[in-house]
């Protein structure tokens, strides 16, 4: 039997401000929630479609699934974890920042390229959506495992405290491929819509940009996650 | 006056099925509307929460703009568009293809990087998400009016025919890095989730890969649209 207080903190569990006070968040879908599962990190409840999921998961109806999802179709397997206790930030020649991302979608899709790129921390303002909100969880595919997002309440200090040169991502910016991007700095990838905060665009030693390959007038703008993708790629390709 | 049969059509293009019969689709927010608007693609609705946004455009309240949205939040302008007719498929050095792609903000993200790297003509296999998906369109940010996307039912005979070398980017290929990617070829990117179909698959002259810098088991893959982003950039970064 699935209690109907259950359903009700599962689908509290969308909003941040239930996420915060109960220190819980929800996955959906078979490959996200074994990354948790594999990882060890405390799961609270653990409702699957599938009777051979996990020991752990109790066994669902379709019908059920359908009530709790923060999706508009279901997964097979959901999951509520604990959220981790903050880590301390390691000291690591590249920094990685984002600020005022406000989708969910792109946050989670920076995360996974993070993992894919070996860097272990994600630092980000204030403003930026919350890495546990469900969609962010979702994109990312689990690789909240292994990077970690600190939300800095002054990110420009923070980015000031570690002496190390500042690149930023900006449309107006000398072309990525005329220079050798170092692995020593700090790459700060801003909200398309609002660029940098006046803080973070006073900070900047460089601005950077994947140029426009349209003679003509073409798109504005890149999506930051694909713009995140070409810097990283440009960052550690090493030839 | 807004008439409950124009909400009920609005709210049936969020079907496929509604969008083929009728030749219509949504589009929402101001940038995308406009770039649709300038394109001058024929404009068959809309409204606007504001009374300055366009000549043609009826004002409405947000009452209204709750209940025709395609997505959870409505956006200050929405447009109904007639879908143009099919175009001619360009011969151009580069072809760039989609096998399976399912989340429609994904393929949004690839035509906006299409746009953004001038390629007119973006390949899609027939079981691709539609682009004309509201999320698609929202995702591509009227890149739209500058890539046209072909659905072809025989994807792979149609790749065979252009007689160029196929590259497909799959995990277990050969490191992009390590190679120029040639400016005279097609490029295709399959669903992360069931890679490529067994004909695609047959038909690759090269697999080529992102390298994954996690010494120990990270992320299985990228996102396609990062992916995509990461290739486009290695082809045309030209240093």
């Amino acid at each position: 039997m699935v209690r109907k207080t259950q359903l009700k903190q599962i689908l509290k569990l969308k909003q941040k401000k239930h996420r915060l006070a109960n220190g819980l968040f929800v996955a959906e879908g078979e490959k996200t929630v074994r990354e948790f599962i594999s990882a060890s990190w405390p799961c609270k409840i653990l409702f699957s479609l599938e009777n051979n999921f996990h020991p752990q998961a109790q066994k669902v109806d379709l019908s059920v699934m359908n009530q709790i999802t923060h999706f508009k179709n279901p997964s097979p397997v959901l999951g509520v974890f604990e959220i981790p206790k903050p880590k301390l930030l390691n000291k690591m020649p590249i920094t990685i920042a984002v600020d005022g991302i406000r989708d969910p979608g792109n946050l989670g899709a920076i995360i996974r390229l993070c993992d894919w790129f070996g860097i272990d921390d994600l630092i980000c303002s204030f403003n930026t959506v919350d890495c546990f909100n469900s969609k962010t969880v979702h994109a990312s595919m689990g690789s909240l495992v292994r990077v970690t997002c600190h939300y800095l309440e002054n990110l420009s200090e923070h980015l000031k405290s570690l002496e190390k040169p500042v690149f930023g991502a900006d449309y107006r910016g000398k072309s990525i491929y005329s220079v050798r991007l170092p692995e020593f700095g700090s790459y700060i990838f801003g909200s398309e819509s609002h660029g940098f905060s006046q803080e973070i665009n006073n900070l900047l030693d460089y601005k950077l940009s994947i140029p426009n390959y349209r003679q003509t007038k073409g798109a504005e703008s890149l999506n930051v996650a694909t713009a995140t993708a070409i810097f990283l790629s440009e960052i550690y390709r090493k030839t």
